[in-house]
């Protein structure tokens, strides 16, 4: 079977590719060899949304005692799973409905490359059967162009016993809450997963190979995050990795290469991701990789089979982040509709795409880190930052541990990034990152009536250029 | 004395004013009859938003039982009004300790105008004393311009007994959260203290004069959003005026014109606010007036008096929130900065100015309403509308009651309005305001990557414009 464009992976980039291809009458195939819906929506983003949001009513509740609140609601680990469950449960089949509504052809099963303009379909219950009985169960596609949207697989660091762990769709799944919890990693899902943990009555410990978590996000605003976090109960140790986990009676035991070792009831990989293509048999395709992610240009087109594009997770070199993806979705639509020409296509850059650590208080981020616009904007850089514990937006609501940061261009007053750790940060950043999309410079921004008393009204606090 | 500038009032608007001006070397003298700070951070927004945060702690626990909280938190109202008072009790010095060190002269007094550019300052401890004794205490001062920022007073309708109602303010000073509550008026006021009285465990009624409530905000969220309202016990009465208030033993009875009874511990006065310009004797000073509010141009100048402006809810015709006191006021500080040329300064315009009722949910709009767009723009008008409950956003936190309408010009696909009933609809409304501020057009707002899960994220699905 021929088809105009081929997309292997139904997860959130995946799908808006198809969606607006399918919309345009192009004859599309899209196959997936796990459940329909991708890992935002069943194991990542949005499943942990659930957890996030009770978790935030119980954190907002500790920091209120004593200013006007008395008495903890009782978190309810059961209650939260049976509804993200419920949820996730009919993902799949609203999705194939939808996509099927569109004339979408869907194929479950395993894609693997023949040839830089064909693949074959190994439906997942032929995985392992006989030669001969794949063969017959094997469906031949042909494409105009492929979509690689493959997503990504947690890291499994090679140490002894790491088949112990749980990862975060395992953590997601688990029937109650820990009682005690190790973290292998310290990234943003280490953040988020400790401080659910730890709202359910974990006991956390944080082992983090590096001497200073999030290494994406402003140093000085993950200091303070680190210190609201160990106010919580949560337990950072800078500098151990973890050398082998082995079983106790109680749980597991993790050894880290120093010697020393630390138990828990469960232990979490949260050492990153990285890109799923190791079975897609990118070598057959002529599909370059780096690492194992796939190598394409700021269009998605891939950097050695000009028929090959790829979006989301899958791609190497981009933060992974449903944004992202969404974002270089939306651009590889749009020269697929052009027949592949790029010339009027604004390349994708991830500069102004939000990213957001629900932890509490949330961290965002977007656009340059401050060493990143030092080096690139020198004397020409204005620094606006502040602890804003002390703000009356801090103290009414018994948030301890707050701040910003906001880099200008001195010249032009350009935004050139924003980092703020406070209650709300993930929508105040928005407003960041549609002001640096459009260009608006910060005394614009600053001039601007906002809804007061709001997250975003303390903006303009922070927008000073003088 | 005479200064370069006189101001009347020490809020937002009238700060605002005074330090710009300060700032830039002019002589200015600002004269308050009150404790000096105005009614947004003494008795308004700001004041409010302690309860407001409690009240949200409370609603959304009580939203989310059974989705993975059980058990509520205490509410406390006398530490939050401790809180409170903790804030309120120290702005008055920090106002004047701010004001003097930028050189700006302040009189403690109420201002009466003699004459089109002068007035006096009479302290308040004379204002009761003889004509004599008033005379040797009274200062005269002579301006080049004055700026009339005298806020408003809650209305006092002439019904028999409303001396037996408390006001806002006697409403957030209350030593105890009352046991029941009746409120007059049903504008926001009446919105966001019947919800803080309710989750403070009070039974509260609303006695609307008029059949619907809100009547500044989009017709249909306002029925969602009392649908909300009385889903937390709170009784909303149309069509119902007090006739007249009087003592029981338990608390008052409020008679309505119908004969209709009703009784409570306590009576809230909600039924708007007047400008305070009483004791100004504008006519003195050729400052025309309609009703009581100041007639100005849209720079804020006097219609009758060219050395007079006008900032905040002392401006006839003017919604009385801060960010449009605000706005006024940056407006008013650039034409005197101009030495009174207006003709570089861009006028004041109301409409991206976003306000919100802090309810639960919170009902959150800017721009035109779909009435007023219609007539404007007949079939060049898109509107795009949803009840939102069962978005997962809406789920997740139990949210029961929520919807938008966001109004799209066809031909040039500008934003015209946008109305919300959603968590955090009071942030999400400022990127709206951003982008009708910077012109922005849906489209382009509809493909920015906005940090995800968030309430912002939601926006993508409320622009479509085909």
């Amino acid at each position: 079977m021929n088809y105009s464009v081929v997309i292997v992976g139904s997860g959130t980039s995946g799908q808006t590719v198809a969606i607006k291809l399918a919309q345009a009458g192009i004859s599309v195939a899209l196959i997936d060899d796990r459940p329909l819906g991708g890992t935002c929506a069943l194991r990542g983003c949005t499943a942990k949304k659930y957890f996030v949001v009770n978790r935030e009513l119980m954190d907002g509740a500790r920091d209120l005692q004593a200013q006007g609140l008395e008495g903890l609601p009782l978190p309810q680990w059961e209650q939260t799973l049976a509804l993200k469950n419920r949820f996730t449960d009919t993902v799949p089949e609203n999705t194939l409905a939808y996509l099927k509504s569109l004339g979408i052809h869907v194929f479950q099963g395993t894609a693997v490359l023949n040839s830089p303009d064909s693949l074959q379909v190994i439906p997942s219950q032929f995985r392992r059967a006989s030669e001969s009985a794949k063969t017959t169960a094997i469906t031949e596609l042909t494409f105009d162009s492929l979509v690689l949207a493959c997503g990504s697989d947690p890291r499994v660091p090679q140490i002894p016993g790491i088949e112990l762990t749980l990862d975060s769709e395992d953590f997601l799944s688990l029937a109650q809450a820990p009682q005690s919890m190790i973290i292998l990693g310290a990234g943003y899902i280490a953040f988020e997963f400790s401080h659910i943990a730890a709202s359910y009555g974990a006991r956390v410990t944080i082992l983090d190979r590096n001497a200073s978590p999030l290494p994406l996000f402003d140093p000085g605003l993950v200091q303070q995050l680190l210190a609201s976090a160990q106010s919580r109960g949560i337990r950072y140790v800078p500098e151990s990795s973890a050398a082998s986990i082995e079983k106790t009676p109680g749980g597991l035991r993790v050894t880290d290469t120093a010697g020393n070792a630390w138990e828990a009831e469960v232990v979490l990989n949260a050492t990153g991701r990285v890109p799923r293509t190791a079975e897609l048999n990118c070598p057959a395709g002529n599909v370059e990789l780096k690492g194992s992610g796939i190598r394409v240009d700021a269009w998605g087109r891939s950097a050695s089979n000009p028929k090959v594009f790829a979006v989301g997770d899958s791609v190497a070199g981009l933060p992974m982040l449903a944004p992202v993806a969404d974002g270089m979705a939306e651009v590889v639509a749009e020269v697929l509709l052009n027949r592949g020409d790029n010339s009027c296509v604004t390349p994708f850059s991830s500069l102004v795409i939000p990213s957001t650590v629900f932890s509490n208080p949330p961290l965002a981020s977007v656009g340059l880190s401050e060493t990143a616009a030092g080096e690139k904007y020198g004397e020409d850089l204005i620094v606006n930052a502040s602890d804003t514990s002390q703000w009356i937006s801090s103290q009414r609501i018994g948030q301890r541990h707050s701040g910003y940061k906001v880099l200008i261009q001195r010249s032009t007053k350009k935004i050139l990034g924003a980092h703020l750790l406070s209650h709300n940060s993930s929508e105040v950043i928005n407003i960041f990152a549609l002001a640096m999309a459009a260009d608006l410079p910060a005394p614009q921004l600053e001039k601007l009536p906002w809804a007061y008393p709001t997250a975003v009204s303390d903006i303009k606090y922070m927008l000073r250029t003088v």
